[in-house]
This record gives structure tokens, sequence and C-alpha cells, in this order.
């Protein structure tokens, strides 16, 4: 790891989200200006193994901030995950006159690259997930561009929610965190929030708190589920037969994967990317790029991958408060 | 139905659309400059029977125009399919003071509208609903948001689809008919549009497309199936299986029905608020209201009823040739 | 005019409109579908006289039908309207083997089109404007999307308005012409819309109305003027000098030129992008092609230049009866 | 102040702000829900000096957490500068039962405070400003929003000023802070970006830095001015005139006030308005509530207003590493 670094390459890895558009462009701009060359890796770590790698410069990136997706495409690579396919991939590197390696993703990301790490690349990795679950990092990229995303989706049922005095039962995203539901939840007044972290009871948490608030004069509800608690229309289903109230059970999906990030996103990623390149520049390798408290920080990326984080839930105890 | 009209109710029926609101606006607001009373009639035909019934004036319709759903909710309304329901909606106009009625719905609510006029009570009828399956109009009250909305959603599907090589099979609402799924196909630039008014065969229309695309280079592929086709999960199971390609499913479901109303909702149904008054203030009764060529122009209900259209499929040629 | 054709160009010129993109695309594909060769003129005609030219073929317009603006770019071109550089334009065509012109643009755009019809090369217009002022056409690629884009903004500026008992002065786009106030205004609720095809009296069109609406109850005011008819902070300043009324100007400016089409102008675009290519096909040209109560038509474009539209002010009645 | 607080008054002053209405609904839900009656002061400070003062209950504040402006409506309030204001405002408090106060604006408001505590008030302010120049907050409400409204009309503007090559100046609300400005400029990628805060030479910071870019390859450019650093016009002008390049300037204006907030100032917003509730029934008055490093802290007023806080330079250097 003694080299010096002459040429960065720079991947997006795992679900795409939005904003690792506008991290590709910090990186690459940052590393053209400091005086590297840049490529850019495809299809993820794929991409090292098939070389499919461009070289990349500073009008590669550009009007590429606002758009959603990755320009450098990305994917899931099962070959990578064995110790061959790593040699592989970082034999790659060197033919290619990679030095140094910007890997955007999430934890199973960063897992990658610990491997490429530990075959002699040095690296540096970003969270980009809309998922919030990467335990190093307050915030990640693209958290923000899908809770507005859904927001603004819950928005317009709400409307015909309303209009008809139902029960929307509407499942969010997450895989197996709540972070998505929980401030969706209650930036969208949701009467019910349930996410995987906090066990429910039907009903004293839905059915009773339903009919209590249909005392106060309210007669639509919107009860936001995570994706990793269980089926909306599961749920749908028994408050119907629960409480004879119409309900209806939406799916967001993958739109919420998708769209021009935040101005939240935009920042973050072009400063994380800004970073990574700075961490590179001072030989300081294989960590991950975090927030903390709204700081750009970094950690080693075993420690990043050892570290756990707990859902606030006192936002759960504020909408249960608020939302009747 | 000689009566001098002196007070006009209004209500919305069936499912809600954006822009219902814009016409219940116009509808309150020409009466009341024209000299008229206005009640609100809230939850559709059933508040006739259940007395919910409210005074309008220029105020109530203040701050709406921008606004999804209908302030006056809607219903579906068992009893009044009913003859005793019907006299009974009827005893309850004489009742309130109500000489005549504007419904803003689709053909169901005009059935009733029918009925109405059966028991004696003038009515006129505006076409909202987003599905555009009112066969007199050549548009109606909500069809354009809803496109509007399909469309930004799947152009967030479009940057994940994208980003991972994916086909998503898109499944847009419309109940029987194909309009959204038509326009919003071509729209989005969908591979291949699939609508119940055209049988299709699975591999000669959407597996060799998909295999003579891919040949120019294109990697990922947005289909769209019209609500009355079929299941976009089994869809894409179909062509995952056939073409190994990484199939996804989205049914974007009831956030299409919401969301402040488009431009051209709002103007039409402005449009069509002020002509329903209008017929009534030249003593013209039981007619459907509807667009012909960017004119407002109006129907027997009857006839209206009596009406059959057809799917303009050029848009089908057009989009078979440009979509590649 | 009896060559074959084998290679079409397409250009676009004057100002640019929310989906040009899709024309284009619309026009390649068909074009390459239907066997021709296409190249891409950039920056306008001038792209002629500079020789930037490019060959487009299927996967040069993929991506882009959501996308504002213009991938060909645009430009006005001094030296294209003298004699010798239309020479030097139609010479720049056979040089570089293109038969005829497919010119998306406003009516000086078709003018240049019958220019270069004189020199010899087939052209077809395709009327791209957000004003909406060309006259053979009902409606230009781009009118929907800047409507609606002015809709959303006014839609926010109506909460600041409201929460300080205000009156906002919009200034919105259209040139000469009235058509997108027209239409906004009705969209947006506004109490007064002044456009430059109708004469108005400050006092009785505008003053009175506001002094008349405030005894209904209401306290804020959104008053839309065109373009065409004056500067909106003079009109802001006007009216609080004669009411009282805190009034603020807002001028919605060139962002009302940009952002993803609409579905309406999406379709639009494609159907005369596709149109464009078929009349080359069949040996008709020298036409504009246009929307006549939703169809798809056509004109010589001599005739269509000559021709004139009327705005249809039953809006305005309309307007100034359901505003207040 | 060892009055027991029964019931409490919530109020917005100052310029409006989205995600208000978020802040009004948690105090008021909390209140309730914590056994306090609630009363409304409208139009601000001046609604208790004119009586116009409402009751509020659960079901008063539905279906405004996604809504921007106030429905407390707002103003400023010269008369309550003078101690004779601030005793009449006080003995209205007493003559209405309302033993606290909840104000929700900016530094202005939080002097009414400090006005109010000395008459023997109890208060809480909660900062609601989208300028973010409260020194003690490290965001304030409405200030996400503001600044997401401002990068997507600038996006839409980056398609016209792309597509013609242009320069576009664009001027962005902050009165005399340019923390919007700031993080706008990072987020749409603007070439330059220039804050009150920091000096700068027309000639080395925007023109030199222009021409460097041109070299690289690009055509277009946005350049973001605070308002607090002077007119967009002039400096289109002068950029114009020294470097030939088409350049328009663009002032978004009072749109930016407006808008569904986003779901950072809806939680934001919910948080601080229960945790004033909160402080309240500890019987904490008297104090600023605040987000610091992303948790809802609070200050005694007069410390609050005494606090400064700098603008984080850093972003700038960012910005002009990433932005060429």
């Amino acid at each position: 790891m003694a080299t010096e670094i002459k040429t960065i390459g720079v991947l997006t890895s795992g679900g795409d989200a939005p904003g690792m558009n506008a991290a590709i462009r910090a990186v690459v701009r940052t590393a053209i200006m400091r005086g590297y060359s840049v490529k850019g890796i495809r299809h993820g770590y794929n991409g090292l193994l098939t070389g499919d790698i461009i070289d990349m410069n500073l009008r590669s990136v550009s009007e590429i901030i606002h758009r959603g997706g990755t320009i450098l495409y990305t994917a899931r690579c099962l070959e990578f995950k064995t110790l061959e396919g790593q040699q592989r991939a970082a034999q790659a590197c060197r033919d290619n006159g990679i030095d140094a390696l910007v890997v955007i993703g999430g934890d199973g990301s960063f897992r990658g690259c610990k491997d490429m790490a530990a075959q002699g690349i040095p690296c540096v990795g970003l969270p980009g997930t809309i998922d919030n679950d990467i335990a190093c990092s307050d915030y990640t990229i693209g958290y923000d561009t899908a809770m507005n995303t859904a927001v603004e989706m819950i928005d317009k049922l709400r409307d015909t929610t309303q209009s008809h005095d139902r029960c929307s039962v509407v499942e969010v995203m997450g895989r197996n965190a709540g972070y998505i539901a929980l401030n969706t939840g209650i930036a969208v007044g949701a009467l019910v929030t349930l996410i995987p972290e906090v066990p429910y009871d039907l009903e004293r948490d839905v059915i009773a708190k339903m009919k209590a608030t249909q005392k106060t004069g309210k007669q639509h509800f919107i009860i936001i589920i995570a994706e990793g608690v269980g089926h909306a229309q599961d749920l749908a289903n028994e408050i119907q037969s629960r409480t004879g109230i119409d309900s209806r059970a939406t799916v967001l999906g993958h739109v919420q994967r998708g769209g021009s990030p935040t101005l939240r996103d935009r920042v973050t990623a072009s400063r994380m990317g800004y970073h990574a390149v700075e961490l590179l520049r001072k030989g300081i390798y294989n960590r991950v790029v975090a927030t903390k408290a709204e700081s750009i920080v970094d950690y080693d990326i075993s420690v990043a991958l050892s570290m756990y984080k707990t859902i606030d839930t006192t936002l759960l105890d504020i909408g249960s408060t608020i939302s009747i």
C-alpha cells in the first residue's frame, strides 16, 4: 500500500439510490482537480471482472447532479464473493492502472471494500442507500429523497382516502429498518406507524386508536407499515374485518428508489465524495465516510461494519401524541 | 318540471377524481352569481338519504381549485339503486328546497341522474373520472392528472430500472379501458403497452420486441399493462422466465386518483361547471356535459348513456414505431 | 425536388420548449424504422452554416423523452436571414447528404423552412413554442408544460399571499399572446387576468373587482398579467396605491421554459414527429404539422404563415364569473 | 409567573414559512393531549390587540401538516413595538384566559416573546423562517423547503440555459444571510455562488472561472447570487459585457416562501411544537427551541438573541472544486 496513487476508480454497488450521481460527480471532479486520473467501473464490482471500465474526465459528470439512478450502473456480484473473484478483481485494478477505489453503496459493498483492501487495493466507501441502515452514519445518500417521494405519494393518496372516508394502509421501503417508515409516518400525520424495531399489538396499537380517533370526528386514516413488518394487504384486510372501515393497501414500491435527489442528498453526496478523495490524498485508506450530527467523518471499514445503531423511538412517542 | 329553479344542489358520486373541486367551485359560484342558492350534498346520493346537506356560499369554495379529492366527499349508494331509494331521494330534494341537481361522477352517477329525473328532479351530469371511460366525452375531469401522476412515478422508476438493467412492468389504472395506459405508454417511452381493447400475444408482442431491442443496445425496459388486462406480477414473472431479464412489477395504485389537478383538469372542470349552470338557467334539463374536440357540449342523459366510444389505436402504431 | 429522400436532417430553432426532445426522438426513430438515415443539426440553422452536424441512430435519442430543453441545442441565426446564408445552408445540406429537413420551432423557424424550400430542400415544420402563438395549430409543443409550471409556482405563491393578506401580481410568459395567461388565470383562480388581446380599465376591471370581492370576505388576491401587457411591478405599485392592500410583483421568468414535459406535450410531440416523417415518406413536402381539435393535420407552409387565430375570450367571461 | 397554566395561546409572526402549520398542529395537539386548552391568535401579535382569537381543538389542525403558509395568518405589528402595545397585548392574554404563548417566527418575533415575558406572560419561541438566520439554531422551519423549491426551479432553468448556451444568474432569497444560496449553489452545480458573508472580486471569482471552464468544453453557466449581495440583473449585464456570453437574470422571488413543506420541515416542526409544550408543562418558560446537530434543544430567549452563528464556508471550497 506504499504505492503512490495516480488513478482512482469509482463504482456504485448494491441497490441504487438518488444522489449516487452527485457523489460520483464529486469524486471525479475532486480527483481530477487534485491531479489524479479517474476511471469509472460500471455495473458494480462486476465491471472489474468483465473489464467494463471507462475513462472519466471533468465533462463525463456534467449534467448529472440532478439525476436519479447511477450513470455507472450497479449490480450485485456473486463471483466477487469468492476469494478467487476478489483476487481477479484486484488484478483487474492493477491491470487497468487503478491504484485506489471509491465505492458507493451499502454494507455489502463495504464488505467488498474490505476484501479489496485485503488484496492490496486501498478503498474508501460512501454510504449510498435509501434505507438509512448503515450503522456508522446518521444519514445515507438517497434516504432523504426516498422519504420525500413517499410523502408526496401519500399526500396524493390522502385526497382519495379522505374523499371516501377510508383507511389507507401504506407499505414503505426500508428493508429490515424502520427509518423511512418512522419519519414518513410523522410527516404525513399517519395515525399509526409500524416498524420492525418495535413490536405491536394490533388491537391495542391500531384498532383501539382508530376507534378513539373516530370519536373526535375523524373518518379517514393513514397507517404506515414498514416493509420489514409485513404485508400491507394483510393488515388492511385485518383492519377492515375488525372495524368495518373500508381499508385499502398501497405498496409504494420501487418508485421510492428513483427521482431527482433532494437538496440534502445532493449536498451530502457532494461533501462525501469530496471527503473520500481528500482521505486518499492524505494517505488514509480503507475508511467509510459518514455523517455525524451534520459533520462529515470517517471510520475504519472494519469498525464501521461492526457498529450498531438504534432507531430513536421518541419520534414514535411524538407521533402517537400528535396523530389523532 | 315547470317549477322555477331557485336552489341548485351539487354532489360528487362514484370514485373521486382530481378536478372535482374545481367543478364544484364553478357550479357554486356560477349559480350564486346568477342568483341561485346552492346546497352541497355530501357523500354522494347518500347525503340525500341521510340529510347530509349544507348551505354553500361564494367563500365555501375558496382555496379548493388546486386540491385533489372532493370537499363534498363521495360514496357509492346501494339503497339509491332501488326505486324506493330514488323516491326518498327526490323527496329529500323537495324537503330541502333543492329544485335541480348537478352531479359530478361517472356512468353510474349519470344513471342516478336519470333516475332522479324520472322522479321529477331536473339534473345535469358532469363527467368526473380518471378512467376517461365515458362514451359521450372525449375527455373526463381527472384523466389528465391521473396520467401525469403515472408519468411522474414511472419517470422515477426509470432511474432504478436503468441503473440495474431491469425490466419494469407497471400496472396503471383505467378499469376496463386502456386510455390511461395507452397515453402513459407513449409518454414514458414504454417498449410495449398492453390494453384491454387490443388482444396480445406474449411471445410476438412482448418477448420478441424485447429481444430485438436488446440488439440495438438497450438493456432496460418499461412495459405498461392496463389494470383491465391482468396482473403486473404475473406478466413480470412470465417475462423473466422467458428472457432471463430481471423483471419487477409495480402497481401504481390509488396514488393515481389524488393530487393537485393539472391545468387542463382545472380549466375543463371550470368550464363544465359553468356550462352546467347555464344549461339549468336556460331550462335545459337532464343533460350530460362533455368535451368534443376541445369544445364544451351536452347530450341528453339517455343518449349519453347509450353512446359508445372506441380507443384510437393509431397511438399504438406510433408507440410501436418509436419505442425501441 | 424529384430526388428520392435517403437522409433526413432534424433541427430545433428559436426559443426552446419542453417536448422538443420528444419530437426529435419521434422523428429520428420513425425515420430509421422507415429506412432513412438521420442527421442531427445542432444550434438551429447555424449548425448548417458551421457544419455542426451529427449522425443519429436509434440509441441517440434514448432517455430523452422526459427531458426539457433540446439535445440538439437551439439558437437564432442572423446570417441565415440573408439570401446568401440560405444558399450556403442549402449547399451544406447537399454536401452532407441531407435530402430533407424537419424543423421544430416557431413562426420564425417556419419562415426559414420556406426559405430552404425555395433553395430546393424539402422541409416539414413542427410547432414548438411555449407561447402557443402559431396560428395554424390549436396547440404547440411546450405550451401545456409551461402553463402547468406557472400553475405550480403560483400555487406556492398562494400560500404566502394568503398568510399575509396580500395581493400578488404575477407576470407570466407568452410574448404578444395571452394564451398562457388566460388559461393559467382560470387554473389558479386569479381574480383578474390581463391579456394583450383585450384592453382593460384599471379602475373598473381590477380595483372595483378587488373591492367587491373584499366584501365577500376574501382578503388576498392573485392577479395575472401577460408579459405582453406590461410590467408586474408597475401594476402592483398602482394597485397598492389605489387600494392600500400590500401588493407584490412576481415575474415567473425563464423557469417556465424548462422542466420535464407533461404527458400532453410528450404525446403531441411524438405524434407530430411521427407525422412529419410520414409526410416526407409520402412525398408531401413543405408543410407545417399542427393540431386541430386533437387531430394531427398539416398545412402548406405559406398558408400556415398567413393564417390568423383569435383567442377564445369566453374563458375570460367564465373566469370573471367564478373568480371572486 | 407562579400561575398554573391552563390555556396556551399560539401564533405565527413575521414572514411565513412552510412547516409553520406542522408546528401549529403539534403545539395544539400536544397541548390538548396534555390537558391544556388552546387558543389560536391570528395575524401575529396583532391578533392580541384586535381580539382575533379563536378556540382550537384536535380537529382544528386536521389536514394542515402538508400545507404551506400558516392557517393562523401572520403580520408585522408596529403598535406592539411600543411598551403600551405590549401592555395591551399582555392584558388581552389575561382577558382571554391565555396563560402562556407559543410564538413561531424569527428573531423579531422572539424579541416580542421577551417583551411579553417582561409583562408576565410565559413564552416559548420556535424558529420559523426560510432564511435560516436564527443564531441559536442549526436549522429553522421552512429552510429545507425553500431550498428544495429553489433547486427545482433552477433545474428547470438549467434546461433552457443549456439549450441556448447561456449564463443564468439566479437570485435566491435569504435576506442578509447566504445559507440558502450556499447550499442551493452546491445542489444545482452552480459554477459560482455569491453570498453576503464572503466578499468577491468579479474578475477573479466569476469571469476568470467562466473562461477557465469554457476551455473544458462547458458552454452554459449557472451563477447563484444571494439576495443580500445585490441584483441579479446587474450581475448578468456585467457578465455579458465582459464575456460576450448571453446572460439572463432570474429572481426566484416569493415562490420560495410557499409550497408543501418537505419531510424535514414537517418532522422538525412537529418535534419542535411538541417540545415547546413539554417545556411549558415542566414550568420552563421564556425559551427558544432550536436544533443542535439534529437534536432538539432550547435556550433562554435573551441568550438566544445574543448568539451569533457563522456560515460554514468549507461548502464554498467544495463547490469551487467540483463545479467546473
